[in-house]
């Protein structure tokens, strides 16, 4: 019995770096006026097939359930998202801001950086088409990172312009419905060398088109749209997270303005995050039920742990963070079999103050009890034996010791607790 | 578009409210000393064809992957549990006390208390044999439910004996091999008619069983093994909330100790928990490579909100969570557009420390500003305007009003937090 292919076990180790992930995004969303929502991880397989979203709908686990219905993991959130408001746009004002930390199902090769689930924050803002809702959104990306204990140094959020494309396609002659064709190959123009790009261009039939002039366009392409969004970025004294790079076009036809992905500066990664303007797409999706501007941006959780890995300063962050985590504050040590019930009662007694407290099932020599409380990471251990009603509180850093009277132990705690 | 039958929407105030159950669950697992796991949400179906449990199985949602392998969506954790364990047994200290929150999927029949996805928290208690544990885990069980602001007049534990059962019916002459039938029959004693319970007891072809007889241990059975756990709850206080009644023996096949339901006093709801002993089922699983003693339990979230919605004491609790849970607690009013980037510049300082910030996107009339700050919950109004580089703070509860600079501003209100 094994693990399914690309799908992982969270062992507590794994569960508390998982949830460092996840608390650190909720944190981050939650500070920017984001709230939270989320949808079912089972949706009906149609939700994803009206979106031209192509790869996804091939990369589905789908099925029929038992009652015959066509049904899908959601392998990403916009879909749900815009169900959801458009099943209910007047409850809520405009603009929405909302986050959700889903965990997504795509059948994919596993490999580095890529399994077939994993996490993903996701913030939108819908009913907004100032360029500083772009500039909120992107603002969120780069402080959710620096959450991390990632600087300017370890990643950058490159920003490109859709409309900027379209108008240089435009301007060229391109015909409207060759655009995402267009788009597909501007987006390997970096990467392939210019004759290939050439011969791909020759088939849109569009004359002026040349790999020089699309890889002249990514160096040389002025800010445009971009620049109060730039402008806004760098008032909030974040321009040094972002720049501009005209050969980000994101994979999916449904955006419309701006666009981004977000990349370690070590190049070592795929990318940290991706997203963009996508202010067509609810009217779509709802079959013209809802009409808002909307963007939005995705940010997984497996490349941002392969980052947190590599980067000294994060990786401590979340140390720091997993020992606060620790398994229990104090460890009851019961040196006497015949005090276990005063003892389970004195347990209880601390636990309904808060405190995290754990103890030996079964009678346990002191010294491996002692073991376990350090294992545990334990702050305090206490010492029910002969003493008895009284006991010994041991601090187990500093060695400190004190004999205090069982009934009175929890205020001795709160009151120490409070003066550290 | 819809919602798939039985499958849930979490709009900002359900998800609110999950995210209660949920931390409320995590925080009194903490407190006890148990650590949190979790597994893969599609699993091999294999894995759930193993146990005897085969009611599960005719529940799942299977289907097979893209590389044509038999998968399932998780209806319950113990398999998963036993197969994570059996893989790496000796990297951890027995005994294990493990936690887990995950979402289960169950095709079953939607209605009230009852999905086709719910939430769970399964903690279990592997390597520990003894009473002491049996008592740990009911203690976490009642110990939850108290967090959610219940007592023992809204709740009860109905503790029984798979072993009082086992020897009542081998007592009684009794062939093993036709103990799980016997469970069946007595689960349903106490809600037919006695004829009818003779009949079905007939069937198994033991003389001297009878549903009086039956009716009578589930009367009158006496403690057995049950005294030494009861003795622990009550030295722990946790007395009232516990009660023996052997008319629980729990559907599963594969309990052998202690058993146990949780239900609410009032009877409106099905069972709010449930759990026992399953000291077989890990070797079972792992085809003998681990053999540990273990018990756990099941709590949903569904029958819970439920009873939580019912009980006042227990509304009130989640709705003083759910306002500290606020949207915001800094709203900036934009009253001159001209500082919009000096404001946007301030926003970015408060969130730095930590604070929730929200403001509007684009050129707002300062009163729907005011009523944005009200909506979302915010504590304090921060007005940006002609007294620039100064602002105007404004508490919203109690309308105390002052003036300061914009760049102490963040001092004054960490200062004022502090005192209040």
């Amino acid at each position: 019995m094994k693990t399914l292919p690309g799908f992982r076990d969270f062992y507590p180790g794994d569960c508390a770096r998982r949830n460092y992930i996840l608390t650190t995004w909720r944190e981050a969303a939650r500070r920017h006026g984001f709230v939270e929502y989320d949808g079912p991880v089972l949706e009906s397989s149609e939700l994803y097939q009206k979106k031209s979203g192509g790869e996804l709908v091939g990369q589905l686990f789908d099925f029929l359930d038992k009652g015959d219905r066509p049904v899908a993991l959601r392998p990403e959130m916009t879909p749900t998202l815009a169900r959801m408001v458009a099943a209910r746009e007047r409850d809520f004002k405009k603009p929405l801001k909302w986050f959700s930390v889903p965990q997504f199902f795509r059948y994919e090769k596993p490999q580095r950086g890529r399994g077939r689930e994993f996490y993903q924050l996701n913030a939108d803002i819908l009913g907004e088409s100032a360029a500083s809702a772009d500039a909120e959104l992107i603002a969120l990306v780069v402080d959710v990172l620096r959450d991390f204990g990632f600087t300017e140094q370890d990643f950058v959020v490159r920003l490109s312009s859709r409309t900027a494309w379209q108008k240089f396609f435009a301007g060229a002659g391109g015909p409207a419905d060759r655009e995402d064709e267009f788009f597909q190959i501007v987006d390997k123009a970096e990467r392939i060398p210019p004759e290939k790009t050439d011969e791909a261009l020759a088939g849109l039939g569009v004359a002026g088109l040349t790999a020089e002039s699309v890889l002249a366009f990514v160096r040389d392409g002025e800010p445009g749209e971009l620049a109060p969004v730039l402008e806004n970025l760098k008032a909030r004294g974040l321009g040094d997270y972002v720049e501009i790079d005209y050969a980000i076009v994101r994979g999916l036809a449904y955006y419309t303005g701006i666009v981004f992905e977000v990349f370690d500066r070590s190049k070592k990664e795929r990318a940290l995050a991706g997203g963009g303007r996508y202010d067509r797409l609810l009217h779509l999706m709802s079959d013209g039920k809802v009409d808002l501007p909307a963007l939005g941006f995705g940010m997984g959780d497996i490349v941002l742990e392969n980052l947190i890995d590599d980067v000294p300063a994060a990786r401590e962050r979340r140390d720091a963070w997993m020992a606060k985590q620790r398994a229990c504050d104090v460890y009851l040590v019961i040196a006497k079999e015949t005090e276990r019930l005063a003892a389970v009662a004195l347990v209880q007694t601390l636990r309904d103050t808060g405190l995290r407290v754990d103890f030996p099932l079964t009678e346990t020599k002191v010294g491996k009890q002692f073991q376990a409380a350090e294992q545990l990471g334990a702050e305090v251990a206490v010492v029910v034996g002969d003493e008895w009603p009284e006991v010994k509180v041991k601090i187990l850093a500093t060695r400190e010791e004190a004999t205090v009277p069982n009934s009175g132990l929890a205020d001795w705690l709160r009151t120490r607790q409070k003066e550290a």
